[in-house]
């Protein structure tokens, strides 16, 4: 989707696994492997039409509806995710805000008001949200996965750095910056500085 | 690491890969054969001694040292970064915050001061800096990665949602929320509301 939107953005109606993968890093073969398993979207010799490959990867990826994510935490992290410019146009709104911190609840953020998690089992309900990204202090992120599950979501991205207990039809992915900069240092101490 | 920080917190000098694999929602033969790769490290029905294992993985990631990070970008998501409580004892230091924006330069962000970027190169030299964090917009992340690289930075982890040209020796990751999002989304679409 990235090199399909940078190609779009530069003009372009058509482009090649080689174009894509250049832009991304993966080989042209891998990209024509993975596109494969979901079924024939280019042909030998002339590439891929742009549109046509972008709108099936949306519906691949679940993403040509909207999806309504709910941020809770409005703490530093919290609130970089509410004004992160990155979702719009890729399948997700920030549809509500919550914390459990008196002098937060009531503030704006990105125009949209800071609720108290008590209203939170309400809220996603009511704004049928499915997805919820946690910015909590890690003491308090397994309570808080319980009351998301409880009001019925289904996929978490965590954003505190611990893990979480949860029944098996709700996805949970993890963020943490150390994780991934451990990917890296782990080859650079192999190697003089 | 995160496993066992957890079983040590909880008071234990002992833990089973079984233990080990409930946290982190990982099999034990899984944790088993992924600690294989380096060594040995636990008896048959002992379990492993946590300290120990502790000291070898943090050996193994590259981490037994501290590496001072640049961030670059003060904005909402650098500002996130540099106050995120996660980085000490697990072999990071923020060591310097860039920005280019002339209010933001001289401020400070955890008693760290703003430094224009013009003094990047000089500061990654003299700080001994090998890793960095890419907090900009997309379409500064380019030129600010080469500026990176021209000043000796090694691994770069980069949340600008952009791909990024590297030369080979240089490590890049990408933490891209929407990215994550889509891979829960994917299941989800396949399933009823």
């Amino acid at each position: 989707m990235r090199a399909l939107s940078r190609a779009a953005d530069g003009g372009k109606q058509v482009t090649s696994s080689h174009e894509m993968g250049e832009h991304l890093g993966i080989s042209p073969a891998q990209i024509r492997k993975d596109l494969s398993h979901f079924g024939e979207f280019g042909k030998q010799g002339t590439g891929y039409n742009i549109e046509h490959l972008s709108e099936q990867l949306r519906r691949i990826l679940g993403v040509e509806q909207e999806w309504a994510v709910a941020v809770i935490g409005a703490g530093a992290i919290g609130k970089a995710i509410v004004r992160y410019g990155g979702f719009s146009g890729r399948g997700f709104r920030v549809a509500a805000v919550f914390d459990n911190d008196p002098g937060k609840i009531g503030r704006s953020i990105n125009q949209l008001e800071v609720l108290s998690t008590e209203r939170l089992g309400s809220t996603v309900r009511q704004r049928e949200i499915r997805v919820a990204m946690l910015a909590v202090p890690a003491e308090a992120a397994q309570r808080v996965v319980e009351k998301l599950v409880e009001a019925g979501v289904e996929a978490i991205l965590n954003y505190a750095p611990v893990s979480l207990i949860v029944p098996s039809p709700v996805y949970v992915r993890h963020i943490d910056p150390v994780i991934a900069l451990q990917h890296m240092t782990y080859y650079l101490a192999q190697k003089p500085a």
